[in-house]
């Protein structure tokens, strides 16, 4: 999508053809700055220090980091050295585990001498193949949109709901629960985003105000605590947020709050729909509450917030009162029975293993 | 309650005898500093900008802001014109209503030699009684959490979540929501408070944090966002909240989000609490979503932020995308039917007209 009027993606090669270009993430919304991974460790280091985010992102920079490392040494226990030190990066990630596995599983069935041109072609092949899954996504979410648009008499303002970033800025392009919104824009209906400013770390406010901003979107940025209120008084039509990690019987893993939307548009007869790649899914887990582990993260996400002085410099403060502790858990789990409905990019599935399975049938044991 | 180890109140007479010292609440949790009143102007100006918050202190600054009126011109016409303008300050605060009707009721009954003197005093009685409500409501919501932590094994950490600040800063000394976690910490119950960051404003993470830590109380400070998680882990064993104005059904208006937790609190059977004086019962209201007005506010609330940098300075930034809009409202209401009991001073209430008339019978009509 676009920033300053060009199009870009998240995740590209160099000019030199092997350094990997991505957009320094925790510099947004201030800046908009590129950094080139020259080896593994810098994809890792990028990885853990949410440079780049979002799970399809994440994925990428993953396969991208091991083909950083086959560049420097193709041996197995490289590959396996790397494999490990990213997989360890993001404990709640489920598409980095898939696209690690997919590259490792490739790169130990051909010699050494073949892995690095493997590895560089499979990366951009997992980009491209993540740009054609969130078209799908959009594609499909675009006619919930469309329909209830023409369903509402078609509105002067449709509006939306999004919690955290789950745009192109989590993606390669395009995004997950931003692919319809951007698709019904460019179809010209009147589309206005809540976004919710998803304390802490603020994604919502940081990076998917600034990337509707950037593409024209219509916008509002609210508090994480307004959403309740507004679809009690009928301001949301719709609520599209991503997942981290979907459980075979449609719970949700997402960034922390979005249980809490999923309670009040229940609450409200709200449509609460979640956009998802099929890498998300996870076909073991039952039951996402109990078994999908909640990453715990530094307090100082919470207690310390970056911006710009009204002279325009960036400064970083510490809003707590001194000796009062923080907790930060990133995500919570929202269950199936308060989604409406999965938007992958075979189609919408209802939240339920029966749901998934219609869609992807290959899953069935 | 305590601050630097000193007991103190909200708002109190100086040592001149009849300028009205407040805390800057602006100020905290990085200063101390208190403000003196001398002009009805300066009172109302004092509740706008929110150096004083909360129900029973605006309505007791209301009473002082009289006084102070009637020391500089004690006319009939000086009464109406600060009692208007007083009255305009927070449209939401129907306790501000209440004590300034109560001053102004007494005052035009006497001569206006007499005014002055009368409103001082009034002004006292009216903290003295709000204090007198606190503990009283603190005792009720006592019995609750003793019960509860009795009925629970006596486990040496028993979970309390909050959302804003209903505590003594927001009254004239205990607080409401926060009283009975004060009496229970008092009386040797092992309590911990999750605490609400409370976005926009940050009322939790800066005032209920800060009074908290000051006492001596365990808490941990919150993103608004994990309340739900929290609660599907077992790990919120009660939910206490105060309220601005409560319908005479039991529909609570309370700070903007009061709602979510509420709705989380429900879906993991979580009792959830709302602790009032009865000056927040509005008995002409059935329908809080449908009747309260939600004052709009300063989008600035949610754009900027306030915090200590590294280095030990106060500064203030904008958190948001330039060009991206924000909205805030202030407030939520959230249905009786969520309301697990309105602990009162006069005991706990169902959240119903039956159950607030059982022990307010004098309103029955």
């Amino acid at each position: 999508m676009r920033i300053h009027g060009k199009s870009m993606r998240t995740i590209w090669v160099a000019a030199d053809s092997w350094g990997v270009e991505i957009i320094d993430q925790t510099r947004l919304p201030f800046a908009v700055e590129t950094r080139t991974l020259r080896s593994w460790q810098e994809a890792a280091s990028a990885i853990r220090d949410m440079v780049v985010r979002g799970a399809p992102l994440i994925g990428a920079t993953g396969a991208y980091g091991l083909a950083l490392a086959m560049r420097e040494d193709s041996s197995d226990q490289n590959l396996e050295r790397a494999y490990a030190a990213l997989l360890a990066t993001r404990p709640t990630a489920v598409n980095l585990r898939w696209a690690l596995d997919d590259l490792r599983g490739r790169l130990t069935q051909v010699a050494p001498s073949a892995r690095m041109g493997l590895a560089y072609r499979r990366a951009a092949e997992i980009c491209d193949e993540d740009v054609e899954t969130c078209k799908a996504i959009g594609k499909h979410g675009l006619s919930i949109i469309r329909d209830l648009w023409e369903q509402k008499g078609k509105p002067s303002r449709l509006n939306v709901l999004t919690h955290c970033n789950a745009g192109w800025l989590a993606c390669i392009d395009w995004g997950t629960a931003l692919a319809p919104i951007y698709m019904a824009f460019e179809a010209g209906i009147p589309i206005h985003v809540w976004v919710d400013e998803t304390r802490p770390r603020n994604q919502g406010a940081s990076l998917t105000a600034f990337e509707l901003g950037q593409h024209g979107v219509d916008h509002t940025v609210i508090a994480d605590n307004l959403g309740g209120h507004l679809m009690q008084h009928g301001l949301v039509d719709l609520a599209i947020v991503g997942t981290d990690r979907t459980t075979a019987t449609g719970d949700v893993c997402n960034k922390i709050g979005t249980y809490l939307k999923a309670l009040a548009a229940h609450d409200n007869g709200v449509p609460f729909y979640v956009a998802l790649p099929f890498t998300t899914i996870d076909w073991t887990l039952e039951d996402g509450v109990k078994e999908i582990p909640i990453e715990e993260r530094d307090a100082r996400e919470l207690s310390h917030i970056t911006g710009r002085t009204a002279d325009g410099r960036l400064e970083t403060v510490d809003i707590l009162p001194k000796g009062s502790p923080a907790l930060n858990y990133g995500f919570d789990v929202t269950p199936a029975r308060l989604v409406t409905g999965l938007i992958t990019e075979r189609g919408v599935a209802n939240a339920s293993r029966n749901g998934l399975l219609k869609l992807y049938p290959e899953q069935a044991r």
